[in-house]
């Protein structure tokens, strides 16, 4: 008897042994020629304002399966609070060369880079690929009360660096407060040659419909960042399937190499909240990538066909025009890696279709190629 | 040795034993006067097409928390399939009175309801609070080939039963392909007084604003079903945190006779994949009751208060007009129970607000109180 | 600005417009030789007493990866409630019809089985790949008040159909109140050859001990059985990770005659409540599948190496004789599909490991080769 | 046409504008006189060789409705290693200013902590209630070689400080690579009266049966520490429904001084990985207090009742001795937060009851009151 009680016990088993979280992956297929790289362009540690150690930021790209992330640590601030009072001597590459470390180990790449934070205009901006964030400190530090100087010096410095160089969060509140601006001060920069990308969706401020449109009307590579200080659990509800915002990056290799000619050749998109913003050429083909159709079966009255979303994005979807002939779902959306059956039915529900072929034509309505304009994407089908 | 490793074995244990699921509930606050109540007006169970026991949408019921439940089977069809060539014979309230029993037990309240289907014009439409589907069918089935009179007919009958009755999914693309249509018939219907309620959100066809719209153009209930026919499961995502669609209820007591008073005087509205839907006055009162702003700051520089948000439903909010003055996100999400703080700024981050009072107005983007018009919600602020 | 609004309007999409749900998918490796297949050996419908419709069955089979399942309704009972009262005529292998129809749409293999449910001894028995429920229950029929009787000549007309049978919860509290009793007529029953199979784990009673034990010593395949009779939802926590109890069948095929040559050769075993029971010789090679070991870097204090878990299952490891050179945790959880980084000192922390090798052994605490005594695993490291 | 499409789209909103993270909770009632406080007794933070600033350890005690924290950074070491260049310059109890501080604003009770770590024996020590590391870690520092006089002489400078003192993970493979050993070491300390409090269960090396017993034999309190020094989230799978280890502390207020009269008069327990430790005066009315009974219903054939649990802790029941005569589940899980009806029979299942009363005993297997020994819970029935 005794026994069989000591069979029904259960041990406590020790939680902390292993040395990572259980994985939340954000999963996207590759698309024709290019690896469809995830990436946070935007990251604090403890070295500025935020409040964990770089290694936390190479641990929390491995959960949710990143490929790349830019350590940016303003060159400015939060030990530097300890350092401004002469308790902390460190160099701004201290939290790269850290995370860079980490990233070895595991197989994230690490990009070195920086934030120069002044006021609007011209704002922040991040500088990526660049070598030493206290030659950019030491050039706008230079210019402390005008802030256009200050960023032109520190953008200058990033360049002499090979930085590509991106204009954060246009729309944030503490520096538009009530709408979001383009500056005289943007166009200089711009035509300088220094807005390579601009943050269209940054972690504190959501989506901007205005950043969207200037990165398309500018050629800039749309870029997103969580701008995370904090570690991201507190900000992300991953037990409800939410993700972290990513920068998707379509490049030819794994590498920093790969992921630079991405950026310069302007072949990102971003996801976020469940939404993709791109070009319609690279999401159109990331979304034919993922939304797999198979098993058609024609018959007079109906035709059916499964579907599968291969993505932990839901797709949102609606009819589009050019089916008014036959009939289906007029909303729906297909879930993470849903698989389901669809049926396409004639007119009124009970006529044959009548047609030799057709086409399926649906809005993606998270997927946009521009502001206010979904993808739409067209299945054709044909009868044998 | 041996007694060590017993200790560390683990048993498994019998997970069915209990007799109901853990639960996922939809939790909403009472408003001033009323109790918000939870319902699903549009339910079928194995009895007509649908493939589950009446029992288990009582079990259903209980895991999400809903007060009511209307049972609706087809007042045709699936054991009916078996009916037709005469293998079973039993009458068309058996679904209810199954249901109304396992309620009972475990204080679920239950409608006893049925769905005439018939082509469109006019539709399909739900009699809710009805004696008798035999009747109620056999009125019907006296005009097979006639959509129109067959409906007359049946709602006739409901109506001499003391029916509430409800038009519902107007936007069901087998039946509205490419466009929502209100038909001549719906006004004869209308005009007849046989349309209480519309159903402006179904689980299959999703949200209609034209629904919507004539639904608010015509005093009528809005309502909402899942019109499921599946175990829920495998149509909602708990696991992410979803819910199925409810009609919320505001009654004065939880009882039937509370429902149908509440439905009689429309004050209803509906809360659908994250979106509320309902008079400016009734989800007002409702979004105040969720919404708890506390521990109010005030200082120079910035205003600081708590907000927690007391419900299942996340709320999407952005800046209204009215607050130029002041500086606050310009949009946010405030997850279901998410306790945070909130800073109120000064135009410009560092001056004052220098202000004796002011107004921190935003949209409630998933609360709207017609197609296309979010709530707004505003917040009072006065330096002490 | 109203342009603007509208862009921050999110619609209701419809959520039961798709046909299966999210996946909940049950995952584990094929071993040499085998493919592992996972099924659910014991299963009720509406024919019975179950609560849904087949075709749900194979729905909840698709959700957590299934490779089989058999439809085993009781040959008497809840429609049969109806059928007692004249009022529904069908015979007992309709829900297999229904079921095997569906499964063929959804690749999901149904095997047609029944219950055979007497007092004990001889207790509830199933009988899989039949071909006739009614002559089965027609056979044990006439014997109705002698148990005995009754499943014998039940059991032998389900051999003349070719059957493999399985004696269910042996451990089931309602006929083993206190303990679990192999009665003389068990024997006999095994003496006979009916004894194919025995129910280790059933969804209402849990593990048994005795019932494994009896398993191992007269050489019957270890089978395992949700006896699931509402929708699986309502007993398994799917949103916490949890997933149904399966009969795991190692085959050489994934067809139904490769399951019965699997069952036949007992190349079973049962995953249930995140426990592994089964022979030494399968379930270790399970283990060697799914437990991935890579990177292994050797320095003269440390040793460090990868682990993945390859599976949904949880591991529960503890140090085991013969390492006892060598420090690592004395427990650890390994959680489903996690990858992780451990180190493996010599004594005292301090010390160089001063070993040209070594082996880590582990228990594994929830993969069980007999009642009470876990599986030990072994990892050989030699410096190079 | 136009319009429809942009009422379709959805916005991508903020996800990082609030500043907590959707909440987990422990959840546990009060019992008799007390509150039922939920501690981590054994925390790191960035100013050792954590990797979070010590705010994050206020945010994620939030998270998981937690009453009290200490701050236990080493008296030595990361920031240290900084420290140790001189590169860095900070006292000792910087890492408890900071937490003291946001834990004020977010009503967390903090304790002024910190951990000395020597070789084994003595290992490592925990000094909860302290005014000043520094000191702590000078009167330590003395005797650099040698770990008995360093532990003896850092203890009796927390004891001078009124410290409330724990030996932490007894069991801890780099301290304690095969067995679990008390040294004459820990019999003088204890002797001394320094050993206050045992930790039984440690993030990083799970339960230990031996300190268990320890702890019982000598009249210290059984305390438990996640020994985190990572972000929780890291290792703690909260989308499964897990959470971390927390030391019960059964105080006359939630106040620091309720805290330390509670430790003092050793009324804890502890929860860990969904067991709970402690005695059975103290874990039995827990059990009490949370295991809610409710609605019996006598009849002749059975006795039905409805079961509630009221905390976020999964029960493990199973039969126990003294309850032969009436028939219950032999083992059984109750999820969290589940209601679920449970029914009583007579033996035989046919059986009436035929009993004026009768005791429901069962094991709560994962409520342990000394190693191995599972508490009894027992509900007494009688006719009316």
């Amino acid at each position: 008897m005794k026994k069989k009680i000591s069979l029904l016990l259960i041990a406590a088993f020790a939680m902390f042994a292993a040395d990572a979280a259980v994985p939340h992956p954000i999963v996207l297929p590759d698309i024709d020629g290019y690896k469809t790289l995830k990436g946070d362009m935007h990251i604090h540690t403890v070295f500025s304002d935020g409040t964990v150690w770089p290694t936390t930021r190479v641990e929390e790209a491995v959960m949710e399966g990143l490929d790349v992330i830019a350590i940016t640590d303003h060159v400015d601030t939060r030990l530097q609070k300890y350092t401004n009072k002469g308790l902390f001597r460190c160099d701004r590459n201290e939290s790269y060369r850290i995370a860079a470390a980490a990233g070895k180990a595991a197989d994230v790449l690490v990009i070195h880079g920086g934030e120069i934070s002044r006021g609007m205009p011209p704002g922040h901006w991040n500088a990526l690929f660049i070598d030493d964030n206290d030659a950019i400190a030491a050039a706008a530090e230079k210019y402390d009360d005008n802030h256009v100087k200050a960023m032109r010096a520190g953008l200058k410095e990033a360049r002499r660096q090979g930085a590509f160089t991106v204009w954060n969060h246009p729309h944030w509140e503490r520096q538009a407060q009530n709408e979001t601006r383009w500056y005289d001060e943007h166009t200089h920069l711009y035509d300088e040659g220094y807005m390579h990308g601009i943050e269209i969706y940054n972690g504190f401020c959501g989506y901007s419909p205005e950043a969207h449109r200037w990165a398309i009307d500018h050629g800039c590579a749309l870029i997103s960042g969580t701008d995370t200080h904090k570690p991201l659990f507190l900000n992300i509800d991953y037990a409800n399937g939410m993700h972290r915002p990513v920068t998707l990056i379509f490049a030819k290799e794994r590498t920093l190499e790969g992921v630079r000619e991405a950026l310069d050749s302007r072949r990102t998109a971003v996801l976020a909240d469940e939404h993709v913003y791109g070009s319609e050429e690279l999401i159109g083909e990331l979304f034919s990538a993922l939304f797999e159709v198979s098993d058609i079966k024609y018959s007079e009255k109906k035709v059916t066909f499964k579907v599968v979303n291969r993505s932990s994005v839901p797709l949102f979807l609606s009819k589009a025009p050019g089916s008014e002939q036959v009939v289906f779902p007029r909303d729906m959306i297909v879930r993470p890696f849903e698989c389901m059956t669809m049926t396409i039915y004639g007119l009124d529900n009970k006529k044959p279709i009548g047609l030799d072929s057709f086409d399926v034509n649906f809005y993606v309505n998270n997927f946009l190629t521009e502001p206010d304009k979904p993808l739409v994407h067209s299945i054709h089908f044909a009868f044998p």
